[in-house]
């Protein structure tokens, strides 16, 4: 018996396991030539939980630690398969204007949220009520946002004394703002393409690639998962690591990963990250990681000892009681994903107003915020005594009112300059210098410090985008009203 | 015998590394309930050395290899307790004004330098004669420097054509310049708090959380080993990596993280540390990693096969001969880490004047410059020939040479703009235009060239804040100069 | 025989190792002394493959996996012995300034790329061909690069109202452009200095230390393999990994890597490097790294399941058909290394002219980018599907020709304040307010666009020096020729 025991154990689990992870015929024949088309692909996911996972042996898992929100498996799925190329590839065929015949089968080439949303449909109902799942909209049907835009990335051209404003392309529009907010991604036909295989037809997809967070998807669906689970890995190693969200959050506009980076947080990261687990579920505060990372305070399930610190969410704001970015003054944080929806007492889509008069109605209110704010705290006191962690948490609010009042005297600069025509709010407030520097202002120095205070960076909070150039920038704005009034 | 001899090896070396890790019965108390209120601290403890061991095993390692500097145990010290809560939050209790009586137990909030000097006597006598220690009396007690905060971080409200200057608040202070100089930490009386244990009594603290280096504590003493020896895990390791110092050693004002972030050295960390070894005392050159980190050249013990390259020092200019961030001008290091007591020849507490006549008498003379710089050019020595590395340091006199013009040439033209009635030293002379741009050229661009000259980093020699900006600045200064004096 | 087998296994191979690996007894006598005078260095070639492989072991691998390109040992070459100091610090000595006489052995101080070549020919040959290669030259001998290098980094004094610009010292040559492009090293006769060993001579090396691409050696070659190879590790992995490109391609001029860092690929390797391996010849995408890093793409050998996907380069431009950093428009890659011997259509050595006519004859034609395009897009087409890869280069195109737009307008403003004799072209067209903005709009902001669609890195392509800074550069240059105008 001594000799069989251990091995026999480890046998027979093996066994089990490879009985059980059965590769779909339809993947192996995608896997038959994607091997040699496409193997970083083919790798990817061989080395993805995907490969190694079927919805059977997961639903087995007990609840606090299973990666998949389905509470038993749909009918016509297959539960007993892995989890490989044709599985996702096919799904909802008929919604998929990107689906196409290919050696036989018919493939989708976007693979949308709703069809992860077989396996994760918590997941995806948690994204869908987010300001990230509505991204493209956000701005798109935000005419003053939209009219930025316009002034940013069009080409300027110089006539006489004043500049001609052409429209910007659309594959500018996908480099630049809708690279994180997402594309609308359409199909154009179908085009032949030269291929290793002989020359072949596809679909002709516009505004691809692309995986912003608010990707309008050729099944008309909204979203991404592939933002932050990065295409054939589907990791959510990589998700918890900050450099995700970094992708988006950097400075000057949103200088979270800056900020990070450089807080006590970031720091002991970056000094121990490799001895740490970015996989386990639940996620264990002092067990798997000594300092957080975005996703452990905005949105994983975090556990102690099988006790709930916090529940998983997609809906990355849920844990946020103040908004501190990408509007002109600080506000609760908005009721709805749909930020466009939002109307003002000046009429515009803003949650707030020049003059800083919040739009209360579409916000959350005092009781939600405490709420929040308390739940936050409850996430700090893991690893901080409750008295640290509420004086941290307090001073955002102070440094949201101080940071306010520096962008309600650069409004009034602002204000003053059109009062006295020395530029003009028409057709654009965006587009003259005196306006771009109020527009520095709020959208890179105010979120700066509000970011600084918020985890700890101090640069950000003083010579780096933080009080420095709130301060400087008020004396330039004053420089050049008088400059350009003596005209 | 076959069959028990490595086992047994095995079991007496785990017991006598039990037997002699006694956790005190009063740590066992503070285990019991922290371990579920705060997770995050108990387990870092746990991964820490502290939890490991007790002095009078440490005082076993030959002195080379030691991590503590006391050289018997205290009386009253129990040397065979591993270093536990209890034995660093219940010393001096009658100094700490943040000591509470807490399920029995009297317990300091904040532990302090004095408390943790118990075992590292050394290290805090030698980090009490640092410009880090004294760094919060080094902004506040100094006039001028003061004022700059006022103007950088106070509120500014617009009145007709000229700004209204509140004063900052303690937290925005605590938030920008503190955060990093350290803040002065009170006790305002006692707060309760709901926690999970029900209703408590805590001392409330004010100007906390902080870990500036130049911290004031609630026990009257200055400084914070938290600062780079992070929480509970007391980390030598991270205190060796280069983030630690990247907290507050960023551009635009101190690239020192920046630039070694770019240089060859930072190059070679990024790519290989994850095979080195960063908490080996001492640290071997070669042995132990490949390329210096902050530390190395600035105050960690080396050796080499037991022959000692540097001693280990805690007071983070000793190695220093020049200075090359902060002031105006670049200069010998002070002999006192009090800046705020040196007296330059117009009156103010700077080691030179606005003309750069240096205040010699407060700065270490010619001797003890040579005699670093030739124990710097040891260190270098470790990896690189005498020629080389002689080369390399001979550069930093002559860019600070030539970085020191530049700025003069800016000050000349701030001068003038003040001659000539275009802006007013008074009442500060950090509140106008083109005194900002005076501050930019030594505070950012000089300082920028000077470290990227030390630690040979390209961009910040050049574009990035470099002899790029340095000349643009001054072509910029002189335009605005023009066109104010015109209006 | 139970007993026996697996240690002799491994003895035999142990002996079979250190008997092909023998050190030759010169550099056994190197080692004897710098083990104790230089340890590090000494280390870091133990940790290298230079100390493991010799030149008969290394000709046995197939052809695929070689690191050396020479076909077989030279005459007079030993090549049963590892690769010590000897061997590379003693080649060549005739041609050797910076020879001398070192123990009784006749040792150079630079190894130089010739010296490289005796086992690495073939990328001596591609680097000799490529633009890093005459880096000196292309700044040196171009009269208008040389001039604004004179303007950045000459010393200015103010004398009356105008700015007299002193010659740059050699030293902040060094330290800024040419820390990068690299030095001219020379010999400044034998100088003696103070060693552990007592007093020593040694050459004097002006210049030195550098590790610019384009350096002169004192054997009167080019180049610098320890650029990205550094040092005595010799390292493929630390010039795999994407740092070492960072010394020189960072933001604000060529944000190769910051834009790198942002993008998905840059995430991805952030996140999962600790499990990629970076030393395996050839390397395979999917199997050694899951996303590529700038080696990957723009110089090494590929390959997946014995097929190579591209050959390895030296050349680091040879995978380019768009030249998209450093000169005022984009255009395609120069046919020749040499661009200090271009000369376009206004007479200046530089491919586009101001008003970005083509110098078309001294860059590669259509043919030639269409099939550097496709060997580009079949490297991507490892992990990705060929349409999104095809429309993710498409996009490189457009953006060229956009941001060259953005410039033109700038260009224009230029041209109008010299035409109203705001500014003047004379003595240089870098020396001037409006000249410098207009630098700014090429050399900064439309470099980044570029290289953020390149790359997919929104925010490089966005706030960060991106779209914003090409629109708001100009209206800046528009108010100010106005204010300058009006004066």
């Amino acid at each position: 018996m001594n000799k069989f025991s251990p091995y026999l154990v480890i046998i027979i689990l093996f066994r089990a396991t490879i009985l059980s992870q059965t590769v779909s015929s339809e993947t192996n024949e995608c896997i038959d030539c994607h091997i040699s088309v496409t193997p970083g692909i083919v790798a990817d996911w061989k080395g993805s939980l995907h490969s190694k996972s079927d919805m059977q042996t997961a639903l087995m898992k007990p609840m606090l630690e299973r990666r998949i929100s389905v509470q038993s498996a749909p009918v016509n799925y297959s539960a007993d398969l892995v989890v490989g190329c044709f599985e996702c590839h096919s799904l909802n065929p008929a919604e998929h204007k990107d689906n196409f015949e290919h050696f036989g089968y018919n493939i989708n080439i976007v693979v949308s949220p709703p069809d992860c949303a077989i396996c994760h449909p918590a997941e995806h109902q948690q994204y869908s009520g987010s300001k990230k799942y509505h991204a493209f909209d956000n701005l798109r049907q935000n005419p003053l946002y939209s009219n930025l835009v316009d002034n940013v990335i069009g080409i300027k051209e110089i006539e006489e004394n004043h500049f001609k404003l052409l429209p910007p392309s659309h594959l500018t529009e996908g480099e630049v703002c809708y690279a994180c907010h997402g594309t609308e991604v359409t199909v154009k036909g179908m085009k032949s393409r030269e291929t290793v295989m002989g020359e072949m037809e596809f679909p002709e997809l516009v505004n691809w690639p692309n995986h912003g967070v608010g990707r309008i998807n050729p099944d008309n669906s909204r979203g991404s998962c592939t933002s932050c689970h990065p295409r054939h890995s589907f990791s959510i190693e990589i998700a918890r690591k900050p450099y995700t969200c970094a992708q988006c959050h950097l400075e000057p506009d949103v200088p979270a990963y800056n900020v990070y980076k450089e807080s006590k947080h970031g720091n002991i990261f970056d000094s121990k990250k490799e001895n740490w687990n970015f996989s386990n579920v639940p996620w264990e505060p002092g067990k798997d990681f000594q300092a957080p990372t975005c996703a452990t305070c905005h949105n994983s399930l975090l556990a102690s000892e099988g006790e709930v610190i916090t529940d998983r969410s997609h809906d990355f704001s849920a844990r946020l009681w103040t908004r501190i970015f990408g509007l002109v003054y600080s506000h609760p944080q908005p009721i709805s994903g749909k930020t466009f929806e939002i109307k003002n007492a000046d009429g515009l889509n803003l949650p707030v107003t020049f003059s800083n008069i919040k739009a209360a109605e579409y916000l959350i209110g005092i009781d939600e915020q405490i709420q929040r704010k308390n739940n936050m705290n409850s996430i700090c006191s893991s690893c901080h005594g409750s008295g640290f962690s509420g004086n941290a948490l307090a001073r955002i609010d102070k440094t949201n009112e101080e940071a306010d009042l520096m962008v309600k005297t650069a409004t009034a600069l602002m204000e003053k300059a059109w009062k006295e025509g020395i530029e003009k709010p028409e057709p654009s407030p965006f587009d003259e210098q005196i306006e771009i520097l109020w527009q520095r202002q709020w959208l890179f120095y105010a979120n700066s410090v509000r970011y600084a205070t918020a985890m700890m960076g101090p640069d950000y909070s003083g010579f780096k985008n933080g009080w420095w150039e709130l301060s400087q920038n008020l004396r330039a704005m004053k420089d050049l009203i008088n400059l350009k009034g003596q005209k």
